[in-house]
Protein backbone atom coordinates (compact mmCIF):
# COMPACT_ATOMS: atom_id res chain seq x y z
CA UNK A 1 0.00 0.00 0.00
CA UNK A 2 1.31 3.40 -0.80
CA UNK A 3 1.80 5.92 1.32
CA UNK A 4 0.15 8.65 -0.59
CA UNK A 5 -3.29 7.43 0.50
CA UNK A 6 -4.42 8.58 4.03
CA UNK A 7 -4.87 6.49 7.05
CA UNK A 8 -8.16 8.35 8.35
CA UNK A 9 -9.99 7.13 11.37
CA UNK A 10 -13.65 5.89 11.08
CA UNK A 11 -15.99 8.37 9.75
CA UNK A 12 -17.97 10.85 10.22
CA UNK A 13 -15.47 13.49 9.61
CA UNK A 14 -14.63 15.80 6.79
CA UNK A 15 -13.02 15.99 3.69
CA UNK A 16 -12.07 19.21 1.11
CA UNK A 17 -12.20 18.31 -2.58
CA UNK A 18 -9.99 20.19 -4.30
CA UNK A 19 -10.14 19.63 -8.07
CA UNK A 20 -7.99 21.92 -10.40
CA UNK A 21 -6.22 22.65 -13.46
CA UNK A 22 -2.71 23.35 -12.88
CA UNK A 23 -1.53 26.91 -15.39
CA UNK A 24 1.31 26.01 -17.16
CA UNK A 25 5.22 26.38 -15.73
CA UNK A 26 5.89 26.21 -12.19
CA UNK A 27 6.24 29.29 -10.72
CA UNK A 28 7.04 28.23 -7.52
CA UNK A 29 4.51 25.82 -7.10
CA UNK A 30 6.14 22.72 -6.61
CA UNK A 31 7.78 24.16 -3.46
CA UNK A 32 4.78 26.16 -2.05
CA UNK A 33 2.86 22.37 -2.61
CA UNK A 34 5.06 20.50 -0.32
CA UNK A 35 5.26 23.36 2.17
CA UNK A 36 1.55 23.69 2.18
CA UNK A 37 1.20 19.99 2.25
CA UNK A 38 3.04 19.21 5.09
CA UNK A 39 1.48 22.18 7.30
CA UNK A 40 -1.21 21.40 6.26
CA UNK A 41 -0.91 17.50 7.88
CA UNK A 42 0.41 19.51 11.07
CA UNK A 43 -2.93 21.41 11.49
CA UNK A 44 -4.88 20.84 14.21
CA UNK A 45 -7.65 18.65 13.14
CA UNK A 46 -6.09 17.10 10.06
CA UNK A 47 -6.81 13.52 9.62
CA UNK A 48 -4.51 13.31 6.15
CA UNK A 49 -4.22 14.90 2.75
CA UNK A 50 -4.05 12.77 -0.49
CA UNK A 51 -2.89 14.58 -4.05
CA UNK A 52 -2.15 13.47 -7.74
CA UNK A 53 -2.16 15.63 -11.09
CA UNK A 54 -2.25 14.37 -14.29
CA UNK A 55 0.32 14.76 -17.03
CA UNK A 56 -1.79 17.76 -18.37
CA UNK A 57 -1.78 19.27 -14.92
CA UNK A 58 -5.05 18.19 -14.32
CA UNK A 59 -5.51 16.93 -10.90
CA UNK A 60 -7.03 16.85 -6.99
CA UNK A 61 -5.91 17.32 -3.82
CA UNK A 62 -8.15 15.95 -1.09
CA UNK A 63 -7.64 16.74 2.74
CA UNK A 64 -9.43 15.07 5.49
CA UNK A 65 -10.17 17.03 8.99
CA UNK A 66 -12.37 16.52 11.98
CA UNK A 67 -14.44 19.01 11.40
CA UNK A 68 -15.28 22.14 10.21
CA UNK A 69 -13.54 24.36 12.73
CA UNK A 70 -10.04 22.52 11.62
CA UNK A 71 -11.30 22.95 7.98
CA UNK A 72 -11.74 26.95 8.97
CA UNK A 73 -8.67 27.54 10.82
CA UNK A 74 -6.58 25.79 7.91
CA UNK A 75 -8.29 28.21 5.76
CA UNK A 76 -7.70 31.76 7.87
CA UNK A 77 -4.09 30.33 8.45
CA UNK A 78 -1.52 33.37 7.51
CA UNK A 79 0.92 31.10 5.39
CA UNK A 80 -2.28 29.21 3.77
CA UNK A 81 -3.96 32.80 3.06
CA UNK A 82 -0.14 34.04 1.55
CA UNK A 83 -0.49 30.38 -0.26
CA UNK A 84 -3.76 30.86 -1.45
CA UNK A 85 -3.22 34.24 -3.56
CA UNK A 86 -0.21 33.11 -5.25
CA UNK A 87 -2.39 30.03 -6.93
CA UNK A 88 -4.70 32.68 -7.61
CA UNK A 89 -2.66 34.80 -9.10
CA UNK A 90 -0.37 32.04 -10.91
CA UNK A 91 -0.79 28.23 -10.42
CA UNK A 92 -4.59 26.91 -11.09
CA UNK A 93 -6.44 28.03 -14.56
CA UNK A 94 -9.30 27.03 -12.54
CA UNK A 95 -10.29 25.26 -9.42
CA UNK A 96 -13.53 23.95 -7.70
CA UNK A 97 -13.54 23.26 -3.77
CA UNK A 98 -16.03 21.37 -2.33
CA UNK A 99 -16.38 20.75 1.42
CA UNK A 100 -17.58 17.27 2.29
CA UNK A 101 -19.36 15.45 5.14
CA UNK A 102 -17.64 11.51 4.94
CA UNK A 103 -20.10 9.06 6.00
CA UNK A 104 -18.57 5.88 5.50
CA UNK A 105 -15.50 4.70 3.99
CA UNK A 106 -13.72 1.23 2.98
CA UNK A 107 -10.66 -0.17 0.91
CA UNK A 108 -9.65 -2.67 -1.25
CA UNK A 109 -9.11 -5.18 -2.54
CA UNK A 110 -7.25 -6.91 0.23
CA UNK A 111 -10.68 -7.60 2.24
CA UNK A 112 -12.04 -9.23 -0.89
CA UNK B 1 -11.97 26.11 -18.34
CA UNK B 2 -11.47 22.53 -18.96
CA UNK B 3 -14.28 20.12 -19.69
CA UNK B 4 -13.08 17.96 -17.05
CA UNK B 5 -14.29 19.56 -14.34
CA UNK B 6 -17.59 18.28 -13.26
CA UNK B 7 -20.62 20.91 -13.57
CA UNK B 8 -22.38 20.30 -10.29
CA UNK B 9 -25.54 22.16 -8.74
CA UNK B 10 -25.83 23.75 -6.02
CA UNK B 11 -25.09 21.62 -2.76
CA UNK B 12 -26.06 19.46 -0.99
CA UNK B 13 -25.75 16.27 -3.63
CA UNK B 14 -23.40 13.46 -2.86
CA UNK B 15 -19.19 12.05 -3.94
CA UNK B 16 -17.85 8.82 -4.21
CA UNK B 17 -14.29 9.60 -3.90
CA UNK B 18 -12.22 6.85 -5.33
CA UNK B 19 -8.53 7.04 -4.00
CA UNK B 20 -6.00 4.01 -5.90
CA UNK B 21 -3.57 3.20 -6.78
CA UNK B 22 -2.97 1.67 -10.27
CA UNK B 23 -1.53 -1.98 -11.26
CA UNK B 24 1.40 -1.84 -14.07
CA UNK B 25 -0.05 -2.21 -17.09
CA UNK B 26 -3.21 -1.65 -18.93
CA UNK B 27 -4.65 -5.25 -18.46
CA UNK B 28 -7.88 -3.61 -20.91
CA UNK B 29 -8.27 -0.78 -18.21
CA UNK B 30 -8.13 1.95 -20.15
CA UNK B 31 -11.43 0.96 -22.66
CA UNK B 32 -13.02 -0.51 -19.52
CA UNK B 33 -12.47 3.10 -17.32
CA UNK B 34 -13.79 5.15 -20.75
CA UNK B 35 -16.65 2.77 -20.51
CA UNK B 36 -17.63 2.95 -16.72
CA UNK B 37 -16.90 6.73 -16.81
CA UNK B 38 -19.64 6.97 -19.73
CA UNK B 39 -22.02 4.61 -18.33
CA UNK B 40 -22.21 6.55 -14.47
CA UNK B 41 -22.33 9.61 -16.70
CA UNK B 42 -25.85 8.14 -18.13
CA UNK B 43 -27.09 6.60 -14.72
CA UNK B 44 -30.19 8.21 -13.11
CA UNK B 45 -28.72 10.37 -10.24
CA UNK B 46 -25.77 11.32 -11.81
CA UNK B 47 -24.30 14.38 -11.62
CA UNK B 48 -20.77 14.34 -12.88
CA UNK B 49 -17.77 12.59 -12.94
CA UNK B 50 -13.79 14.14 -12.67
CA UNK B 51 -10.53 11.41 -12.77
CA UNK B 52 -6.99 12.06 -13.04
CA UNK B 53 -3.95 9.66 -12.24
CA UNK B 54 -0.37 10.94 -12.03
CA UNK B 55 2.32 9.24 -13.93
CA UNK B 56 2.92 6.26 -11.45
CA UNK B 57 -0.41 5.46 -11.24
CA UNK B 58 -1.80 6.77 -7.94
CA UNK B 59 -4.82 9.31 -8.63
CA UNK B 60 -8.82 9.75 -8.23
CA UNK B 61 -11.60 9.32 -9.59
CA UNK B 62 -14.54 11.75 -8.30
CA UNK B 63 -18.04 11.17 -9.24
CA UNK B 64 -20.98 13.11 -7.60
CA UNK B 65 -24.62 11.97 -6.89
CA UNK B 66 -27.91 13.46 -6.40
CA UNK B 67 -28.78 11.02 -3.46
CA UNK B 68 -27.63 7.65 -1.92
CA UNK B 69 -29.78 6.00 -3.46
CA UNK B 70 -28.03 6.62 -6.98
CA UNK B 71 -25.12 5.50 -5.64
CA UNK B 72 -26.63 2.17 -4.17
CA UNK B 73 -28.20 1.80 -7.79
CA UNK B 74 -24.93 2.28 -9.97
CA UNK B 75 -22.83 -0.09 -7.45
CA UNK B 76 -25.33 -2.58 -8.26
CA UNK B 77 -25.46 -2.18 -11.78
CA UNK B 78 -24.90 -5.28 -13.60
CA UNK B 79 -21.93 -4.16 -16.07
CA UNK B 80 -20.21 -2.21 -12.73
CA UNK B 81 -20.50 -5.38 -11.03
CA UNK B 82 -18.03 -6.39 -13.69
CA UNK B 83 -16.11 -3.83 -14.05
CA UNK B 84 -15.81 -4.23 -10.06
CA UNK B 85 -14.26 -7.67 -10.36
CA UNK B 86 -12.07 -6.96 -12.85
CA UNK B 87 -11.01 -4.15 -10.74
CA UNK B 88 -10.27 -5.90 -7.47
CA UNK B 89 -8.19 -8.88 -9.59
CA UNK B 90 -5.98 -7.03 -11.97
CA UNK B 91 -6.63 -3.17 -11.93
CA UNK B 92 -5.72 -1.49 -8.59
CA UNK B 93 -3.06 -2.89 -5.84
CA UNK B 94 -5.25 -0.71 -3.33
CA UNK B 95 -8.43 1.65 -3.09
CA UNK B 96 -10.03 3.70 -0.43
CA UNK B 97 -13.71 4.72 -1.41
CA UNK B 98 -15.27 7.31 0.69
CA UNK B 99 -19.39 8.11 0.54
CA UNK B 100 -19.30 11.70 1.34
CA UNK B 101 -21.93 14.51 1.54
CA UNK B 102 -21.37 17.48 0.12
CA UNK B 103 -22.16 20.76 1.60
CA UNK B 104 -20.76 23.60 0.32
CA UNK B 105 -18.90 24.57 -3.09
CA UNK B 106 -17.04 27.13 -4.82
CA UNK B 107 -14.88 27.98 -8.00
CA UNK B 108 -12.56 30.58 -8.77
CA UNK B 109 -9.74 32.33 -9.19
CA UNK B 110 -12.14 33.94 -11.79
CA UNK B 111 -15.11 34.98 -8.60
CA UNK B 112 -11.88 36.36 -6.75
Amino acid sequence: MSKKFAKTPEPPYYAVLFTAQRSEGDHGYGAMAEKMHQMALAAPGCLGAESAYDAGGFGFTLSYWKDEDAIQTWKADADHLGAQRLGKARWYEHYTIRVARVERAYSGPEGR
